[in-house]
């Protein structure tokens, strides 16, 4: 795969940029862009800026309100609920996981659900907004239907992306961001693309039944739920904690962010829920624990030809201090979204690469 | 498989007056065995009365308290941390689960983290505690080590059993109880004592490479998490917060409450959140969004050959259901048990069945 190394304070500023041309507030450009240049940086290029572009596309349209103000609509000891007034997805889960760590700095845990959002990226940058203040975090969210059921024929549940942080002392936080389906559609998609078979795991066809032709998606057929009727358990656990309790829009009453009308909102529920160690044990006891079980771990006999056993998030944040230093090695796809996110804001593409 | 029916209440007085013999309050032999039936009664004979015998043993040796009283050693606005005295798990959990509840209806949120705790049974039976007053139940434990981290030669983390309970109106409850290994140890086991192949994708042998012979274990390699690092990532998510938040043993810190020196506790730590639906919406209005997720699965098309789609738990509960009317189906491991743990306490089988 061809890369380009893009400088993240460069990346940054063009991306700031791009969400202030379509009436963003500077304070909500910079929040935004921050969320997916650190994506980037991590590595994880499926949820990073390749989606500026359906992002700006929403705010032209209107389906994403770029002066939307989140707020909080209710609250009471140690949860939070709130309405995220169709502003991007991105502003208003970071307005979500501020509540919720506010919330666990007083009551030692905090929850807080979020209705009327929308796609809100990878779900692991919440979580971190928290680890990186020393607290746990966790954070999930629904989305437009495209997982089956075990069974089923179709779509059931979204992919339901589901994320945790924890401080871990002298190593970077424990981060694993996973969604409940055995892959992501993007890889599905890529496989299409090329006219290669997937593995027989992955997706059903048009009848429910497990195949490795990956041309009817979307449309017929659906990604399969990870490990069965355990990632379907978990899409539901997710779907009734950011959808249902959180009054936001749920299963088929989500909208996509990619396809549907970009004039009106998805309607897509998030929940937040952050942990502050300090009530539970002393930070440090606790971090020099996590430390020996990162250490355990690290040391633990390997199978043949396994070089390392890494912690959830271990590769992104060793990605993210090279992609610091050297820059953010940005693949063609991500370069050929975000020189259509300039001309739909008329900006010229970051320099140093896209020039 | 052969079967015997035996009537609820005739199980549950066999299994309180056990618990009795060795010394449990009449409190704690009720709570206790309360657990134990009702997971019989859901079809889970794995964790029912089954695992009577192996709690007796430890409870005769002392590594079980048969007097021990779990305790609050801290708490504050939504936390709380829950000593187990080295009582029966199934006790210590019974109560730390009612001091998430009782949080969560003064705060909204409630955590509870459990140390020098044993084996809890099923986690889905503290997670119904919740749900069956109306509150969203979450319960989780970690366990001594069963399995492989992506690319160890052994165990790494415990199968660290997970569940929610939901509210769900005129439905019953939904309900995921799982673990995060791709199958139980004990089909493992079943399948070597019959000299079967098993599926590819359970166990590592003690290479660290995937094999269908079931003889290596336990000794030799190691379960397999489910859908690779995904189960792997949630088994930490549980260990941080049953092991390393609660004071617990972590990893190989835990002790097999099967295998070893019954004279000594196994540290086992859990956690159990409970969240209290009202202050979120009105309890109303929420089961009524469940009510309607679950309409939209029961009619969504299916499969070929597909008779029914069903929500986590919905299984369980149309036998336990059935168990309450025509008794428990008890397999004949389960008898053979039994029989074991009346000859332990030096008590008749419960006479319908085990005469």
């Amino acid at each position: 795969m061809h890369v380009t190394l893009v400088q993240h304070h460069v990346l940054d500023r063009f991306v700031q940029e791009a969400y202030r041309r379509v009436g963003l507030s500077e304070a909500d450009a910079k929040m935004a862009s921050t969320a997916l240049v650190t994506t980037d940086a991590w590595g994880v290029f499926t949820h990073g800026t390749k989606s500026l572009t359906p992002y700006l596309r929403r705010l032209q349209r209107g389906g994403l309100r770029a002066q939307g103000r989140p707020r909080v609509v209710s609250e009471g000891g140690a949860w939070v609920t709130v309405d995220g007034d169709a502003a991007l997805g991105l502003v208003t889960s970071t307005f979500a996981m501020h509540q919720a760590m506010a919330k666990a700095r007083l009551e030692g845990v905090g929850l807080c659900t979020v209705r009327n959002s929308c796609h809100f990226g990878a779900a692991g940058y919440y979580a971190w907004l928290a680890a990186r203040e020393g607290l746990i975090g966790l954070s999930m969210a629904n989305d437009v239907p495209t997982v089956a059921a075990p069974g089923s024929r179709g779509p059931v549940t979204g992919s339901n992306p589901f994320s945790y942080a924890v401080p871990a002392g002298r190593y970077p936080p424990l981060l694993l961001d996973m969604s409940i389906a055995t892959v992501a559609l993007g890889k599905v998609f890529a496989a299409r693309d090329k006219g290669e078979p997937i593995p027989a795991n992955w997706i059903v066809d048009g009848n429910g039944q497990p195949t490795t032709d990956a041309s009817g998606l979307p449309g017929r057929g659906a990604l399969m739920p990870a490990a069965g009727h355990k990632g379907y358990g978990l899409a539901l656990l997710i779907e009734t904690l950011a959808g249902l309790l959180s009054g936001a829009g749920f299963t088929s009453r989500v909208g996509s962010w990619l396809w549907d009308d970009g004039t009106k909102p998805t309607h897509h529920g998030a929940a937040f829920i952050a942990i502050d160690i300090n009530a539970f044990m002393p930070s440090a006891e606790f971090l020099k624990r996590v430390e020996t079980l990162i250490e355990e771990i690290h040391t633990a006999p390997r199978a043949d030809g396994v070089d390392r056993l890494y912690m959830p998030g271990e590769m992104e944040w060793e990605r993210y201090e090279r992609a610091l230093k050297q820059g953010i090695p940005l693949p063609d796809d991500v370069l050929g979204a975000l020189r259509t996110a300039a001309e739909l804001v008329g900006l010229d593409p970051p320099s140093e690469a896209l020039a």
